[in-house]
């Protein structure tokens, strides 16, 4: 030990090569540098891999180097808000494909049916500006939900979500390839291939830790915000002035539909669940109150209005205009309605391709949403036992790899399946978003009446009504979307929920298994033992195995190899073999005539602890049973040997008063 | 130690309930009896299991319960020619279907056809004859192939073989079946399940442990050679009494087929390549030459002259007798061409039905050759390292299971594939039989020459010209089949040939891997050591490795347990409860801020390792590195742990002065 650690100050430890691998502030507590978490000696593959990472992900990260920066409200409005915003890019459009599929003359009910997810909008706003003062470290559903309810409905909840941070990506990545393929048609017929590349190089960003909190993310959303208010003003000032491209005032008027009296109400509620998509993010602040700058409540509750504000009138505006404009929906593929609208104020010029360009922006910004908070409420999970370990686990960069991955595939199956067209996406998009909404209010509701402080009641109605209203959205937009796919999300959301429960309830047991009795005490260790090795073929394994046997019994145990053999000239074979290889072993064969390998070795076990029968449990022999392995490179190195070790090892595992030890043996050949 | 032992007589071991176990002949030399090779305290389900497998397969055989039981020509003919001669059930039919599918006056080149395949069974069969002679101990085309070419051929062989015992299984039980649904044609539409049915009872049979040898197999094969020579007789008799049944004298004349003239040698040699799947199985007698009475060699040559004399006479037999009849292969699934010919020469009465449960006994006694002659090839290449151990392992019933049940599982594939309809499966039969004839007759050529004792220029010239015939017709059936099926075995003998010589690769690599230098003596260990135990959680299973740790520094070791932490705090944590848990054992800390785990334990383990630099390498100390492992009952509940631990233990792999040991760790909760 150099003197200085002995002082206890910080010395650097290098290797060969100089580098400074480790730093020891304490003795026998080091710190690792970059080096000293990089592995060395990785071979010419092994190199080229690195070396690729490095190239695509860039250098490790450490712990150190995350910043936590508080979000001002100018800069938290757009990184919070683009998901929401972002929808009403399509919403409007979902709503009059429905319409336009009864008749041209339905048209005149589009706006109608904005002004009702509108008011929807801010019944929503304002019940989750309650969730903010309520849940002031980030009040997602499953937080909500695990601290009124419990478990069950916090894991649906957790399950819906996660169900909808897939389609977020996947809807908002195909709107936003389409909105650039409504400004250059010709790239029409290689949309998926563009929206997998988006969103191959959205991974790729959130792999190399991308964080949101960027003041380049505002960009999009305030060049976005900016343009559809510019487009809302110019088709108003064309309303008041009579423009002949407003078409409304040309014949379009209320016809009585006379065979759609009773299926109006039905056609509707279609539009209305499918325009409901333009509420899908509206969560997304309150799940983030802890970013702000403080008073965090305070601030988050007041960008979280003006988000509202700003989506609402985004999208009444865009839905008004359009309808002014007479513009519809085209096939599948064909020019976005947004699009049309934006040509119809800006002309084709460069404001147009600007605007374009945006709302790609703020579409992509919203897709990635997806691939931020759905790993984010992965490792949430997996904290609390509900996912495997691994996705709790950040990589190098700081990222939830696994989580994003995951999301990434099954985004990019949904794309693949739809050939990256919005429209076949919808109808699975917002349901899940609605149980979330359902479940988190409704907590609220229990939140409130736990705390019971000044005008809890006043709050607990508001959340009530917020809970009550989004629950029978929620059967609406079931009933409507159903048979177009939405079924879809009610058989992910079970079998997500119950997997979680699984993973959850095999911890539990594990950890039962697992825990030690507090209180106790292990001191070096005193039973007697009796050291085992049974082997297959005399090899560099086996030798292993009976070296390290040799030292077990060195202070007060007995070493017995043991040999299953298949006939008397085996037998000879093997014993004259090993008793020259291992002079002073011990050696018992047992001739096994029914070709049973394992079993005999446990008959044997049984017979040999009879020895100790009459001795008291704690005074007993421990059996330490070594198995050699052989540890192939390769899996199909493995599976070519082991078989016997493996079933010897299954089988022992759990006996009582029995230490199991794998020998593994891999020699490195020149 | 009793003093029966001690005098080296044998003693018996009984367990607590009196079962006796093991009988020990000499000291240290124990052998198990049936009680000792079976297991004990299965729990519910394994006993439930276990009772299951006894009920199906028996109880356990014992080594010593292998009758070796040599065959008289009486027995040895219908055992080893069931395949051979039931080949005539469906042979005739294959050629009139290529013949009938170019008109029905092309029917009358049936019996030509078939006597050309009858010239061929001549030749083949004497070219067998001498492979009995040159290959005493039973010489299959993979043991010939071996002891004269080498590798490759052998392989290619072997793997031909292999497929053909395939297709032997499959045709033969579609074969068997379809004379069941030619008596009784309402079980035609049920025809796959009663295949697969029939093909279950075969494989449970030969995990019984089914022996060929019995009485019992010469039954069906005897009935079936007497009947179809009682259908061939009554037949011939009609043709001399100008029977009305006999329609050759109505009209049937052969006729100037003008367009058929080019097409007709193609024509002709497509029918001989179906009719070829007569000539299947003939070589089963000289790869059994070892189980005949003495003297074995010329026993089974003149077994195999009477052999080819009868299926010869019952194949030429009946195609005559069909084209005397003027029967035609119906359509595919309707009545068999030979259960036609059957009622022509029987009627419909007692003496048919009985000859059809003949004709299905044969034919299942044949598909039985590939569960048997199968899995024994397998065993011959699993024991030469071309195939892995496990498929030369025999079971508790002295079958070798994992060869009969891939074997039956590719049959099974075959008959779901083709909905059990055998001319569906014909054309990719007899091709591999070629391969094997064509490499086996070669190899007898070089064999004599290398003996060169008297005669043996004629000999070779007969294996000579037996080769390349074989060869000539393999190219014919080969062009004749390709594209209806038969390039099916031209992608499997290659890609099991290539995958047989690879597993003969990596065991010859693990091989050199684990080989032992001759003449060393492994003493007593006396190498300094280091004994190091990283961990995650401090569980029961880490307590389990820190303590065997204490064991192994006992006498000349240093044991020091290493935890990577990601914070100070967690560094105090852990250090305060190992320090409360283990008193005086080391604890060295990793703090790792690039989150990486195993990469720092790797170069504080180069460091520590430094510190041996100055001493000479075989002083230098061994590095122990126990890795505890949470080993869960189930595969999804290993995933969920370990992962770390498995990462450290790859990587530590094979590093030089360094041993593993992973310490599995499980606790049987009541």
């Amino acid at each position: 030990m150099s003197p200085d650690q002995q002082k206890g100050k910080p010395d650097w430890h290098h290797n060969h090569n100089g580098e400074e691998l480790f730093v020891e502030p304490q003795p026998d507590h080091l710190v690792a540098s970059e080096a000293g978490s990089t592995a060395s000696d990785l071979g010419v593959v092994g190199e080229a891999t690195h070396a690729a990472k490095r190239a695509l992900l860039g250098r490790p990260l450490s712990n150190a180097e995350e910043g936590e920066q508080r979000l001002s409200r100018k800069l938290a409005l757009p990184i919070f808000s683009s998901d929401a915003i972002s929808s009403s890019a399509y919403a409007s459009e979902e709503i009059l494909l429905v319409l336009a599929g009864a008749g041209a003359s339905f048209l005149i009910y589009g706006p109608i049916v904005a002004l009702g997810i509108g008011l929807l909008l801010g019944l929503i706003a304002i019940s989750y500006r309650q969730v903010c003062f309520g849940f002031p470290n980030g009040g997602g559903a499953y937080a909500v939900a695990k601290s009124t309810f419990g478990t069950w409905p916090a894991l649906i909840a957790a399950s819906s979500l996660i169900v909808d941070y897939i389609l977020t990506a996947a809807v908002s990545t195909a709107a936003g390839i389409a909105a650039i393929t409504s400004a250059i048609p010709s790239l029409a017929g290689v949309r998926l291939e563009l929206a997998l590349g988006a969103m191959g190089l959205l991974v790729l960003a959130n792999l190399r830790g991308l964080r949101e909190s960027g003041r380049i993310f505002a960009l999009p959303t305030y060049l976005f915000v900016a343009g559809a208010f510019g487009v809302i003003g110019v088709g108003l000032i064309k309303i008041i002035t009579g423009d002949p491209a407003v078409t409304w005032s040309q014949g379009v008027v209320i016809q009585a539909h006379e065979t759609a009296t009773i299926l109006l109400p039905i056609l509707l509620l279609k539009a209305f669940a499918h325009g409901s998509v333009a509420l899908t993010g509206t969560e997304a602040i309150s799940n983030g109150v802890a970013s702000f700058k403080k008073p965090e409540a305070k601030n988050a509750a007041s960008t979280l209005v003006v988000m509202a504000v700003l989506l609402g009138t985004l999208f009444l505006g865009i839905s008004l205009v359009a309808f002014a404009y007479g513009k519809v929906p085209q096939e599948i593929g064909g020019e976005t309605l947004l699009s049309q609208v934006a040509r119809a104020s800006f002309g084709s010029g460069p404001l147009y391709a600007l605007f374009q360009v945006a709302t790609t922006g703020i579409l992509l910004l919203a897709a990635n949403t997806g691939f931020n908070g759905g790993p984010q409420l992965a490792r949430i999970l997996a904290v609390d036992g509900y996912l495997p370990r691994q996705v709790g686990q950040r990589s190098d960069r700081l990222a939830y790899g696994a989580g994003i991955i995951i999301i990434a595939l099954a985004a990019a199956l949904l794309l693949i399946g739809t050939d990256a067209v919005v429209t076949a996406l919808v109808p699975a998009y917002a349901i899940g978003v609605f149980v979330g909404f359902t479940i988190s209010q409704a907590g609220m509701v229990l939140h409130w009446r736990r705390l019971r402080n000044a005008g809890w009641a006043g709050r607990a109605l508001l959340n009530g009504v917020g809970a009550f209203v989004t629950a029978v959205v929620l059967v609406v937009i079931t009933a409507a979307k159903f048979t177009d796919g939405g079924y879809l999300v009610f058989i992910l959301i079970p079998l997500l929920t119950i997997f979680m429960k699984l993973v959850r309830n095999r911890y539990n047991l594990h950890e039962r298994e697992l825990s030690i009795k507090p209180g106790v005490v292990f001191d070096a260790p005193h039973r007697p033992r009796r050291i085992l090795a049974p082997f297959g073929e005399i090899n560099r394994s086996t030798v292993r195995a009976i070296t390290l046997g040799r030292i077990l019994e060195a202070e007060n145990g007995e070493l017995t190899a043991i040999r299953v053999v298949f006939s008397d000239d085996e037998e000879r074979e093997v014993r004259t073999r090993f008793e020259t290889l291992f002079p002073g072993v011990r050696l018992v064969t047992v001739d096994s005539p029914f070709r049973a390998i394992v079993e005999p070795i446990c008959h044997y076990l049984d017979e040999i602890e009879d020895e100790d029968a009459d001795l008291p449990p704690d005074q007993r022999r421990i059996n330490v049973v070594m198995i050699p392995e052989y540890a192939g490179r390769h899996w199909w190195d493995r599976i070519l040997h082991n078989g016997n070790g493996k079933r010897l090892r299954e089988t022992l595992l759990g006996r009582r008063n029995t230490v199991i030890l794998d020998i593994p043996y891999r020699r490195d050949l020149e």
